[in-house]
C-alpha cells in the first residue's frame, strides 16, 4: 500500500458528496481554485509549490480493484458510485502559477476545472500536495533571502512528518534556493545534490575521536567533512590539524568541519583560527542544530567564518507557521459564478487572473485580481498547463524552477525581504471583480 | 516508487558512515536509545505512539535493485557498502513501551541493540516515524483530555505533511482516544471508523441551499449530516427543520448539522432551539472549523450543546510543535557505554529502564530512570518486542492499543492533566546510572 499514490487518501465526503452529484447527474463543469487567506504571522509573502506532483497525482488518479472492493464492502456506497470510480479519469483543466512564482493571500495560484464530481473528488489530495510544499518553500524562501549566497542544505528528514514529507520538503527546499539535501532518496527521485557528514554515534562507537576521524576520512576520502562537537570543540579542531598532515600523506584532503552545538559564531571563529594556523585555509566550516532563517541571519551578520549552513527541523517543519489557511473553493457551477460567505471566510467569485505589475527598478510594484476573461495590461501569472487532463508540456524539471524561483526572489521589494511583518504588498481586486460579487450576492 | 518503504529514505551519512564501520570491521552490537529532550511550552507529558511502524520498518528493510543501482551509479560508495546493502536483514533486538504509554523526557522509549552498521543506518527512518506519531499521539491527548468524553473526530488530511503525515495522523489520534477519522485511507489499511458531512462546495454548486441539502440527503439517507453554515446558519437550521418532515415521509431521518464558522457556541445554541422547537431533539450538533484543544475546552466548559468535535490542522500538525526535541542516540558500543556531551545535548550511558511508580490513588507518583541490570519494584515500561529481527508477538491492534492509551490517561494526576505547564512531573535518576555517567567520562 502506498498512501502517496491511493485513491483512498481523500476525506469521506469527497466520496458522499460525488455520490449526491452523480445522483442528481451533476456533472457540469465546475471551477476551483486553490489560494491562501492570509500570511502568518511575520511572513510577507508565499512561494507557489507543488504543481508537479499535483499534476501527477491528477494524471494518476485511480481506484484499484482492492480499493473498490473495499469500498463496496463497507456498504456505505451506491454501486453507482462505485462503477463510476471504476473508470473515473481526470478530464479537466488545469491553469497555474509555475513553481516557484512568489504570490499574496487570496491570489489563486491554481484553477481546476472539471466535471463536477472529478473537480470535487481530488480536493483533499490537491490541498495536501499545494499546501505542504508551498508552506516549506515560502518557509525556506527566508533563510535563502537572509544567506547572503552560502549554501543551505536541507538537513530535516528525520523531523519531517513522515516519508512523503520528507521527500517533498527536500524538492520544495531546493527549488527555492537551497544547494541540496541530506536526503538519500530525493537525489535518486529528483537528481537533488546529497550531502552529509558524520553523526555523534560515529564518534562514540570508537575509542577516541582521532581514531573516528581517521577512520571516517579513508572510508570517505573524496568527502572528508569531520563532525567536531562532540566532546569539546576546539580540543577536536586541534585533531584535525594534526590529523590533516597524516592524510595529505595518504592523499586525502580535510574538505571541512561541522559544528553542530554551542555558540556557533563563537565556535567558527576559534575553528577558523585553528585551522587556518595549522595550514587547513581550504578547509570549510558547516554549521548545524537548530538552525532557522532568524539564526542564519545573525549568524551571517555576525561575519562569523561560517561558509554554508545545514537547516533542518524549523524549514521541514515549517515551525512558526505549520500549515498555510489555504482553501480549494467552488467559484463557478455550470456557468453560474458562486462564493462562499460563511463569516470570515467570503471568497472572491468566478474564474480570476493575477495581473502582475513592475515598479522601474524591476521589483514588484503591485498584483491585480480580476475576471478571467478581462485583458489587463500586466503580466497575468495563471498559465494553462493541463487540458482535458493531458499536460500541455513536459515537467519544466527543477533547474528551470530554481531560476523562476530565484528570479522571483530578486524581484522582491526589500521590505518584503524582511523576516518581520512589512506593510502588505499592494493586491487589488478589481472592480469588475467586485461587482461580480455584489450580483452573486444580490442572487443569493 | 513508494517512499514510504524506499530504503533511501535515509540521509546521506548513514550510508557514509556504514562504508567506514565495514572498512573497519566495526560490527559489534550497538546499543541506540529514542527518548525526547524536553517536554513543549504548555505541555505536561508525551504519548509514545509509531512502535507498529518501526517494527514494520525494520522487518521489512530490503534495498531493492534498481536502488543499489542508483547508489552504483554515483559513485559515492564501495562495492564493500553496495554488496553489504544487497543482503542486509534487520536481525536486532528491540525493546520499546508499548505505543499509547505516557512518558517523559530522557526516558528513553525504544531501544534498539543490533550490528553498528545496522543500528546507525535505520537511524534517519526510525526517528522519522517515532518523532511524527508520537508528536500527534501528544497532541491529541490534550483534546481527549477536555472534550468531556464527546467524540474527537480527526478531520486534518487537507494540511497534514504529505500523504503518509495525513494516514499516520489518524493512526495516533484514534489510539490516543479520537472517535474516528474522515481519512478514508485509514479505514481501509487501519479499520479506523470513518466519518464525514458535507463541504460548502455542495451548496454552492446548487441553486439553492435547501435543495443541496434534500440531495445530499437522498444520496445519504443513512448518514444525513448537513453543513448550515454556507450563508446563514441559522437560517439554514431553519431549512433543515423544514426539510426534515418530507425527508421523514420518506423515511429518512436528518443525524446532524455541522457548524463551521463564527462564533460555535452562541450558534450552537440558537441552532439547538430551532432543532427542538421543530422536533428534532435528536439531530445531533457537530462542530468544526480551527478547533483546538483550548478552543475545544473553551466550548465544553461553556456549556454549548455540541455533541461532537472534529479537528484537523492543530493536531495533524501538532501546530504549536510540530516536531519533538528527540533524539537517537548510540549508549553503548561492543559492551562499552557511552555518551554524547555536546553543549546543552548531553545524554545518559548505558542500556536503561524506566520504573514507574504511582500513588495510592492510581496516579503517577515518579519514574525512576536506572541501568537495565538494576532490578527495582516499579513496573519497567521498556519490554522486549523483536529479538533477532523476528516480533515477539503480532501486533497488538489498535482496540488493544486504544484501552491501553486510555487506562494511561486516567493515570495522570490532575496538574499534569492542565493545557498549561504543571510543575514537571517527578523523574528521577538512580544513583546507578549517575555513577557510570561518571565512570564514562573519567575515560573521555
Amino acid at each position: 500500500m502506498n498512501p502517496s499514490t491511493s485513491a483512498l487518501l481523500t476525506d469521506l465526503y469527497e466520496l458522499t458528496m460525488v455520490q449526491a452529484y452523480l445522483k442528481q447527474g451533476m456533472d457540469e463543469p465546475a471551477v476551483f481554485e486553490f489560494f491562501v487567506r492570509k500570511v502568518p504571522a511575520h511572513r510577507n509573502f508565499f512561494v507557489a509549490a507543488g504543481l508537479e506532483q499535483m499534476l501527477d497525482y491528477l494524471s494518476e488518479l485511480r481506484f484499484s480493484q482492492e480499493e473498490l472492493a473495499w469500498l463496496d464492502q463497507s456498504g456505505q456506497f451506491s454501486s453507482r458510485l462505485l462503477d463510476y470510480l471504476e473508470t473515473m479519469r481526470f478530464t479537466g483543466d488545469v491553469e497555474a502559477m509555475p513553481e516557484g512564482t512568489i504570490f499574496f493571500p487570496y491570489e489563486p495560484i491554481i484553477r481546476i476545472v472539471a466535471p463536477l464530481p472529478q473537480a470535487q473528488l481530488v480536493e483533499s489530495r490537491v490541498m495536501n500536495l499545494l499546501n505542504f510544499q508551498t508552506m516549506v518553500a515560502s518557509k525556506a524562501a527566508r533563510s535563502v533571502l537572509v544567506a547572503g549566497g552560502k549554501p543551505l542544505i536541507d538537513f530535516g528528514l528525520r523531523r519531517a512528518h513522515g516519508a512523503e514529507a520528507g521527500l517533498l520538503a527536500a524538492r520544495a527546499s531546493y527549488l527555492t534556493g537551497f544547494a541540496g539535501t541530506a536526503t538519500v532518496l530525493a537525489g535518486m527521485v529528483y537528481r537533488i545534490p546529497l550531502y552529509g557528514t558524520m553523526a555523534h554515534s560515529f564518534v562514540q562507537s570508537h575509542e577516541n575521536e582521532m581514531l573516528a576521524f581517521q577512520h571516517f576520512a579513508e572510508a570517505q576520502p573524496e568527502n572528508v567533512v569531520l563532525l567536531i562537537d562532540t566532546h569539546d570543540t576546539e580540543a577536536a579542531a586541534a585533531k584535525v590539524v594534526s590529523l590533516a598532515g597524516k592524510l595529505r600523506a595518504k592523499g586525502i584532503t580535510v574538505k571541512g568541519v561541522r559544528l553542530d552545538s554551542g555558540d556557533l559564531a563563537d565556535h567558527a571563529r576559534k575553528v577558523r583560527y585553528i585551522l587556518d594556523e595549522g595550514g587547513l585555509p581550504h578547509a570549510q566550516i558547516l554549521a548545524s542544530g537548530n538552525l532557522d532563517e532568524y539564526r542564519v541571519k545573525a549568524l551571517v551578520e555576525s561575519g562569523a567564518p561560517i561558509d554554508s549552513f545545514a537547516v533542518g527541523t524549523a524549514i521541514t517543519t515549517s515551525s512558526d507557521a505549520p500549515s498555510l489557511d489555504c482553501a480549494y473553493k467552488l467559484q463557478e457551477y455550470a456557468g453560474r459564478p458562486c462564493r462562499k460567505r460563511s463569516e470570515g471566510k467570503a471568497t472572491w467569485p468566478g474564474r480570476k487572473q493575477v495581473y502582475r505589475y513592475l515598479a522601474d527598478n524591476g521589483r514588484l510594484d503591485h498584483d491585480i485580481v480580476t475576471m478571467n476573461n478581462d485583458q489587463l495590461s500586466g503580466k497575468p501569472l495563471l498559465q494553462l498547463v493541463m487540458k482535458n487532463g493531458c499536460r500541455l508540456a513536459p515537467s519544466p524539471g527543477l533547474a528551470e524552477l530554481r531560476r523562476h524561483a530565484a528570479a522571483q526572489l530578486r524581484q522582491l521589494p526589500e521590505a518584503l525581504r524582511a523576516l518581520e511583518t512589512a506593510p502588505a504588498y499592494d493586491v487589488r481586486i478589481s472592480s469588475a471583480l467586485r461587482s461580480l460579487a455584489q450580483t452573486v450576492d444580490r442572487r443569493l
